[in-house]
């Protein structure tokens, strides 16, 4: 029978500890009732003490999520405990999780104390905590550097004081996964009292291997793990939730454990949390990265297209990754080979024979040793050149001409060449782009709608050009446009126009 | 005595690899030159018959690197090894890298072939690789998922005819350390002529385990591992370099191991393959990611303001991080205690007193629940609100109007109010933002370049805010300034005024 492992995100208290992040009360609720439909065991929704607006933060999650577990942070120090259990006691299950150093360079550098004081101080706050509530986590910080008999010693001596699952945290960083194992047998073996509490992993990223901690502490007997989205949390962050979950699922012929997440919900957790840390999260991330599902090697592609599984160990759509993102997983690249090119174009609808595939993609290979993705536009354009038939110059710019400025309003006039000649606008605008995108609107008979406007690295140095990219949409459909100029208002009515030709050209 | 682990850089073929990205052959050619100060003993510079550029880029580094193993990939096919021998035979130690896929799923579903086929056409294609060098690697691709007895069989048959190096890859990032550990072992039990060759490792991140796994591997035997930098390279990319080589350094109590590379120069080489690659380092990424170093929290600033080894297990300057940016790791933030801001203070130039200090630590937690990152500018402001004395506001806009176009020269007329009352003036630029910032330097009688400009998700909707973000420098300080308007021209002045301001007040 696998066993369950119990999930206790800290996305809201170490996440939030991520230099450069900083979750209004509104973000951390919303977060907490993603966290819910997650399926998460246990929410730790703060750090009450470190300002009154996180205090009253952890309150609202207690009130409001009543599935999980909340629980909030507190050092080994009554005010601190008292503070915690007055953010979370009105949750449905709250828990106050207290924590103290434990290795002897914390122990004498940061807290000044010895071991008899720490172990003192420690079993008097976790008594202290228990008489708020029976639900108490005790943590010994930076056990992984710790004399192994202290922790011993300070395990036993918090349980006998009312802990009722205990954490044992690699707070730096420092452990390896053979290591850890060896601990946490040691801890199962000298702890006697051991096996009256529920025994957790917190891992943290500094070399990269806190994924393999957290297994290899759940295979030598951890039951909770600590956890946070996209893996955010104090310098390179905590243990990802996305990548053990999926390890666990994926792996289940070799791992005898589940979990009570809802994978589909990880999608959806991962974009909520990158968009409120402001951390974005790397495009090869595992799981939720986004090329973690893309395949960009022709040798890839082809065992894909012949059978997924041959190259994917897990589905994008089981993390709930949206069915288009899943389906757009082969990237047309240098790497691709003939058969993803010939499938790619099927799709865009166009039916080769294969002496039009054998010149298109001889044209495509060409082209993709200069261009990193060649994209539809591109692709079309090689068709162009080999069947005829599409036109993606339809508008030309002749003319642009820009008045703004802080106390007059701004202008824009546009000057296009289009299938039926030349004509010319005016518009006014809440600024300069805004005033020129109507113009190009008006002269273009269209009604597109600006959806992203991203001006990148330009450092208006004198040979410095800036490169602009647009997303527009009519309707449900949106094209995209790029163009650079040393003029960055020039660039603007560029790249907008590229991306008018392309929605006239694939079809608006 | 340590045992030395040889690198394997394969940032130029599986790391080029990943999705959207796609180097050129001058930035192929830089990225080795950065290896080879880096110290890894081979690169494998690419696949050289997916593109003809490729096949050229591979013959560039040949000539150009001289000090390490260069090496190609070539797919189990003689056309592909003939090429590769192109590709390489000018290196100084050429090395061709054969593979082929070993476990049933693919050798069924993509190459549609048997185990019989496989080997017989695996042993004869290493056969042929030897006849040009004798330095070959083969690998089986999709080991981890292959019947272990196929894995002892083709690894033997491929060694006999000829490979001097065995690469064990995990292709889809499947593995775990315990398992994989296990598959060493078995392979260096059971296939009788092993120890003639090297046996190497090379792992995919899908799990997020492939830094764990390659340190299990090296612990089973694998004494050469395949590493990019960043970690970039197919879907969740490759084993990241930095991690592995300085978790075998940082952990050398356990890992009786060492790596000739150079971690001074790993820095430089991480900012060099994000900008050539175009995908960012996220910030919590292990060793190499803006937030590595950085301490958010009290507690943890607390400690390292003691004792920087209470809280670091790396110094970031030992892998190369400029000096100035290891000096800023102590960020202010909500969490951030007395102490940090105390010693922050006084870095600034501020000794405060007991009574000073509670007064601005106060004031500066009520901001921090508010805002994210509390930078210099705001710690000032609080000081001047307290202590009275500086100026952050000594220019002030009061009126600036551009007008641009493709066919008209860029000019902006630009009004501050001063120490010494109003003044206008007008310049000429390569683009309006140009313009403006002439015309405010002349103004202000400063000679700042402007060295990093940025507009942030700026849609230009009805009210929608365009946010631009400007970095100055004068000599070898640097400024930044932001601010936000509906009208991208006039939030780039702004922008520029509050870093001129901040130079002004923090000493220009």
């Amino acid at each position: 029978m696998p066993e369950k492992i119990y999930v206790f995100d800290t996305t809201l208290r170490d996440g939030e500890q991520s230099a450069g992040v900083a979750f209004t009360p509104e973000e951390k609720l919303e977060i907490a009732r993603q966290l819910d439909r997650l399926g998460v065991d246990i929410i730790e929704a703060g750090f009450p003490c470190s300002t009154p607006g996180d205090l009253e933060a952890v309150q609202t999650i207690a009130r409001e999520v009543r599935r999980p577990t909340i629980a909030a942070l507190a050092r080994a120090v009554a005010s601190d405990i008292d503070t915690a259990w007055e953010a979370v006691k009105e949750a449905a299950e709250p828990r106050i999780h207290v924590f103290i150093n434990s290795s002897d360079i914390q122990m004498a550098h940061q807290l000044g104390k010895d071991r008899e004081q720490v172990l003192t101080q420690a079993e008097a706050m976790v008594r202290h905590a228990a008489k708020y509530t029976s639900n108490v986590e005790f943590s010994p910080m930076d056990a992984t550097r710790a004399d192994p008999r202290f922790i011993f010693q300070i395990v036993e001596r918090c349980i006998d004081a009312g802990a009722t699952t205990i954490n044992i945290p690699d707070s730096v960083g420092y452990a390896i996964p053979e290591e850890l194992g060896g601990l946490f047998r040691a801890i199962f073996e000298h702890v006697p009292n051991i096996h009256k509490c529920r025994v957790s992993f917190h891992g943290q990223n500094d070399l990269g291997m806190c994924t393999a901690n957290t297994l290899t502490a759940i295979q030598n007997g951890a039951r909770q793990v600590e956890l946070t989205i996209n893996g955010i949390g104090e310098r390179a962050g905590n243990t990802s939730l996305e990548e053990v979950v999926m390890a666990i699922k994926t792996r289940k012929d070799f791992l005898p454990f589940y979990t009570d997440i809802n994978t589909r919900e990880i999608w959806p957790a991962s974009k909520m949390v990158e968009r409120y840390s402001g951390i974005q999260v790397q495009w090869n991330k595992a799981v939720v990265g986004k090329n973690a599902f893309r395949h960009a090697s022709g040798i890839h592609q082809d065992g894909i297209l012949k059978l997924r599984e041959t190259w994917e160990i897990m589905d994008p759509t089981e993390i709930g990754m949206p069915r288009e993102n899943a389906e757009e997983t082969l990237v047309l690249g240098k790497l691709s080979g003939r058969h993803a090119f010939k499938i790619h174009m099927a799709r865009l609808g166009y039916q080769l024979n294969e002496n039009q595939l054998a010149k298109a993609f001889a044209q495509f290979k060409e082209l993709a040793d200069k261009k990193i993705e060649v994209d539809n536009r591109d692709l079309i354009a090689i068709v162009n050149d080999n069947l005829g038939g599409i036109d993606l110059g339809k508008w030309q710019l002749e003319n642009v001409q820009v008045t703004t400025g802080d106390h007059i309003t701004p202008t824009a006039t546009v000057t296009l060449t289009g299938p039926e000649g030349t004509r010319t606008e005016v518009a006014m605008g809440t600024g300069p782009v805004n005033a020129i995108y109507k113009a190009i609107n008006a002269i273009a008979g269209v009604d597109a709608r600006l959806d992203e406007y991203l001006v990148k690295a330009v450092t208006e140095n004198a040979d410095a050009q800036g490169e602009v990219t647009v997303r527009i949409e009519e309707g449900t459909r949106t094209w995209t446009g790029r163009a650079s100029d040393t003029d960055v208002i020039v660039a603007s009515a560029k790249a907008y126009i590229a991306a008018i030709n392309r929605m006239a050209a694939v079809g608006g």
